[in-house]
């Protein structure tokens, strides 16, 4: 807050912005390739050092991008065909050196406010096994090999006085889960990537991100097992969107700098602060794009089950 | 769609827009007043004429716009001063050649978006008598003069198939109020106004305002009864935002028209059509402005009874 | 409310209180036979004339029972194969008269509680499709004939203060449909038929009836088009519940009547009265359920579409 | 499940069901009063042995019992009477070793069922303030001693995979509370109960209590600090109410034991396990009984500021 800056939470578009060309940002590697079938542009930005991470302003990790323009559109089956591709890029995140894992899923975010419902959302339609085969053992789903899936809803500081970062440390320690999965609906710089777009990192949760502003981290640093973030871009800063335009009515001049340039009027664009932009019909798409990403975890999570 | 225009709901900021001095625009007449105890502003737009409609973009009529800043903040009775000072508004606009009368409140908008959710919230909150009244009497409530109210919350075109107008005239015909009060989240021209301002008018619900754009008139005209309609501006739009955020840069620029330079460029700002801004807590928001809005109709309907 | 007597919404239970043997009860015809396939038991129940009308408590019409133990269990496709058996007895009760059709499906009940919020959750799901047609042509959809579907959820007169079917008449006059579908929640007698029965009947909707108990009838006399009625019971209603544990623990008495006996110390019974009984997993049951009934009502759209 | 029992949370009805007449029953020690002004009956039963929690049925402790007939009645400010009558009964329960006390307030129950849902609901109206503290201190209120409140709501197991034990206790472990309050819907023996009565005492949750039926102690035991249960009746157990009028029928017969019967019968009662009885406007009261509810709190964690 009360600064201005550009605002991203894709490392897909961080690395846009930086004007090195391809191949030559020391630190950071890029791959991409397309899944014709599905119809889904994948892109994955390694940073590999302390200098990326900085050139970049994201910690060093594996960010997966999907770019799946079908997601936004309505299907009968919700596009089972992208949920599919987002399992292989979830696993292949996720440490592979148990037979089993028990994996907790976290929902992020404020179910009372669309644009950032998709954490509360995603959780809804999950399918939760750990107490079932905890209780009944895993001859329940006729299974020898047996993932345990849990989830919460943690809430918004607001309503419970607490920290998101405390409610999941407590759980986490409490019910000693193998591997978090954090789900958070995000900021994007692109109005042509929200709701389109599917990020997977290994870097977990950090301050400053998500829709709701997240103040503390949750990493394997902090919880000390592995933290998988899916997020979805939905909302674009406000005060993004407006630098953009200023700075395209000004193409030529390559001295402006938009982001200077409101800083130094910070009175007049004061407003923006604490704004974001969505479309209109932001909940049907939140509803249809929090059913993929749900079904992209529980395929996920019954792959490898025997 | 389509193109660029500057968009408010509200009358007053219509006003501000027209570079004609205040009582130099014909046909527009403007009253103002501060009442101190609540600490609200009261401005009153009287288009009185078809040149004051053209000029100003809207139909005429009168419009009362409150400003009370108080109103975003959290209160422990939801700012019932506010809505005292509403109550009064509205009845100096409802028509007065009734002793009783039966008012049906509609509210429109979108629940599940929480920026559009301001006229179901209302409707939940409002003093439903009208049923209680036709089965035991005013009796019931212990009175011998009784306004009779009714609600009803429309849902949107995606849901119902229908137009609102076309659920609303059925339910009018078939029920027969005397009057109607339709309330609706409104686009606002400036931040600064959005959750703090209240706009009653007399003239209805017209094609293309609201958050949801509404696309038929809900009006005295069409409809037969008197049309009160409530308003509070949740949103800005976001082409609005950005041409008024270019405008500002050049602003010695006199010949620059951001609007027209927006429609020049109109791939480049296409992605801003069908997008609005919003506050980050507009779901706390929306519920205490929705209770000072309902508070006030309820008190209104109160009023007279005896 | 005062006196008690069976309850139930159910004509095949209501067939089952009279102790006249099958064939034997004038006026009234019964016809069964089960789906392999779907696992499904089917019984028509034919009311033919006002003697069995009167016999059974019900207006003369054709009722289709399905039983289907397998609903109340979660399915991955929610039991389509329920739904499509659904959709093909529906269409044999809506009326062949026209190559297209317009048809309004009304969500009876209250949302807010979960054992009413059948009608509601089913017009959720619906695939609503009237306002494409009329604003692109059946072209939209690719159809050279096509349905009509629009959808309303009255809310309850405790919110609106008018009755529903004030609502439901204004909006019918309105928009003209050819047909309309109400869904209600039901109450039946028996707790086994609870959540595993759809009902279907061709004769609307009649005051005392489902879980909010209508005031008012919805049918085609007042209506003036054909009203389907198709119900779920979710509910059995308290007094039903406690007389038939008295008749059973008084089986031998055959002078017993459980009734005449809680009418005589209705006092001591006072507190059954407004109160019902339901199943603790009744969330689930009614998300599942109402997938269920809503996509029998879009297949059934669907077909004859061209 | 499997077998029957006279079901009731609320200890005063436990002692209503044991013979001994008042006084007689060791280890049990009843207390009771009017406040006149709010008209409340207080009953407090003190279970002081092993014997009494034996022929209680419940642990040793104490149990405030508040009637209230009014609460289940609209009313304009949620009987703000009833709230500070409670606040003065949870504030002799918490221990007051402490100038300041931080409390976690945990809402158990089911927000999708309505009748399960008084603990969400309760949580979404406290005042919460510990994040407000923490950051900005006590003087962001003014106050020179200050409540810290934080609440949460963990949902059930069927959605998190995880006891709520395990979420409360893992929550309590990493944020530390004083003190803890949870707030449930339970089931009562008697209708004329419901949605009148609050249940405040210091023994904490029990396995087999409330509507959800817990299965894990939430307890001073496990948690290792204070665990105040605050509940009100919404329900009663299907097999109670049967049972109690089968007695009612054979009131003469002193050898009858419904109990017993329903036991040897039991395929004959199955159907009611699993099921409870509750109100049809169970919402509306809901919604008032849990506002007033958490007044009480709001009111008593208000008190010792300064």
């Amino acid at each position: 807050m009360g600064n201005f800056q550009i605002r991203t939470d894709l490392a897909l578009e961080a690395r846009e912005c930086i004007t090195e060309p391809e191949g030559e940002l020391r630190g950071v590697r890029v791959e991409e390739y397309y899944r014709d079938e599905q119809e889904v542009q994948v892109t994955k930005v390694f940073i590999e050092s302390k200098n990326g991470a900085k050139a970049m302003g994201k910690p060093i990790g594996t960010y997966v991008t999907m770019e799946a323009p079908a997601m936004v559109e309505p299907d009968e089956d919700y596009h089972r065909e992208i949920s599919e591709c987002m399992a292989e890029e979830l696993l292949q995140l996720l440490p592979d050196d148990k037979a089993e894992r028990s994996v907790l899923v976290v929902g992020l975010g404020n179910r009372e406010v669309t644009a950032d419902a998709l954490g509360p959302q995603v959780v809804d339609n999950l399918f939760i096994t750990r107490h079932v085969v905890r209780e009944y053992g895993k001859a329940a789903y006729n299974c020898s090999k047996m993932n345990l899936v849990s989830s919460i809803e943690p809430g918004v500081m607001a309503k419970t006085g607490m920290e998101t970062a405390e409610i999941v440390t407590g759980v986490v320690r409490e019910t000693k889960p193998d591997a978090l999965i954090v789900v958070d609906a995000l900021a994007a710089r692109s109005t042509k990537r929200l709701n389109r777009t599917i990020q997977i990192s290994n870097t977990g949760i950090h301050p400053g991100s998500g829709v709701g502003n997240h103040r503390v981290a949750l990493t394997e640093e902090t919880l000390g097992i592995p933290v998988i973030a899916i997020g979805v871009p939905t909302v674009v800063d406000a005060a993004t969107i407006v630098g953009d335009a200023l700075e395209r009515l000004l193409e030529g001049d390559e001295e402006f700098d938009s982001i200077k340039y409101m800083g130094q009027h910070r009175s007049a664009f004061a407003e923006l602060n604490n704004m974001y932009m969505t479309g209109k019909d932001i909940d049907a798409v939140i509803k249809r794009v929090s059913f993929t990403v749900s079904e992209g975890i529980n395929i996920a999570m019954e792959k490898g089950m025997e």
